[in-house]
């Protein structure tokens, strides 16, 4: 059928063939007690439309997911996560073994320090939680990167672009996708994105504002174009 | 056929006709920003079933529910809310005109003194978060109840049947649903539930595990035999 040609036609090419890409994805939740938890907007929309992308592409995908209510392909490897601890350490288990790595997770970037096992009773007045930092897995997978093309997102409701280019080159980020919506939420649970696509070489890519399954592969285009110039 | 003959017995009896029934489901969320919250592990399910079967026994159902990923039944009122400071007021608009209403959802305690329009930085060491108690919306309709039949809902990890008693009184209930689930956690996302209905006037009637949409009749049998017998 007319349709059936269209849909083959639309089929991108495999040139993600033999690669292997981690996608981070969804928000972390940090529990407070068995019922009470911290966590934040993400959807996990980006994330999941970047690993199938990927896959689509011929990538061997792992997606390292927060709680979303959103479904894989069955061709991604899926990996379950809640605390951003959790993600941390199955991430940095499978690190080392990646081509690229793309953290559009929104990973808390505090945890109650203390967790209680009870509901915690509530009492007359105010209360203070006392609130650590979490272990920064973009800044650590910088850190200890190799051979890895590894790309991060910002979503800041104020100067985006700036705070973006600070954010690459702090964490040692081969580039950075960065929402400039106004407003950080309008970037999280929306089916449509705005980015800019920053690289360590200076690059300053506007992608138009599509679905976020357009702009995944317009993502992975620009991730391709920048490892071929790496590697010339 | 068979099996729309079978379905056709299971319809329940319309013994809640002429009945106007508020529910609260699922759980509220309290922001700290634009980006991050606290919430809970509710799924909505318990309310959500007990909105669908007062629905099928003919009350005139209004639902209001915190975010979750479930569905009303269409002849169900549903009235989305996010904070508890949202639930109590869309409950107080509505509740002169009630004649039952169940409070399932697990509403915040607490929520942020200070909510920012910007995502809040991160910073170095350690962030303090300040809490107020939200206002308790149970206590509230007990204070201001006339002729509504008030029914809660307990789910603690320890005592709970003590604690669900006390929580009777104090609150000026007819009557409280318990969970006995050792673990409250347990109690939130399954489809089964364990709980024991207590009222006013000393009744204790265990409703042995089911799923919750059974459950959920189960209750509205107890909480029509109560009516039946304060009219009386």
């Amino acid at each position: 059928s007319i349709i059936r040609i269209l849909e083959e036609r639309k089929e991108p090419i495999r040139d993600l063939a033999g690669k292997r890409v981690l996608v981070t994805a969804g928000p972390t939740q940090e529990t407070i007690d068995p019922v009470r938890f911290f966590t934040n907007h993400s959807s996990g929309k980006m994330g999941y439309a970047l690993a199938e992308a990927a896959a689509r592409r011929g990538a061997d995908v792992t997606l390292v997911s927060g709680p979303t209510q959103l479904t894989a392909p069955r061709s991604v490897k899926r990996v379950d996560i809640a605390s951003a601890q959790d993600m941390l350490d199955q991430v940095l288990a499978r690190y080392e073994e990646q081509d690229i790595v793309i953290k559009a997770a929104a990973v808390a970037d505090y945890r109650p320090v203390q967790t209680f096992d009870s509901k915690m009773k509530k009492k007359d007045g105010n209360l203070s939680i006392e609130l650590e930092r979490t272990t920064d897995i973009l800044q650590t997978l910088g850190q200890r990167k190799q051979h890895q093309y590894l790309v991060g997102f910002a979503a800041e409701t104020d100067n985006a672009i700036e705070y973006g280019k600070g954010k690459l080159e702090r964490k040692r980020l081969d580039a950075i996708c960065v929402n400039t919506v106004g407003k950080a939420d309008s970037g999280f649970q929306s089916d449509t994105n705005e980015v800019i696509y920053l690289n360590k070489e200076g690059k300053e890519q506007h992608l138009p504002t599509e679905t976020k399954k357009q702009i995944a592969h317009r993502i992975l285009d620009e991730i391709l174009e920048d490892m071929e110039a790496d590697r010339k």
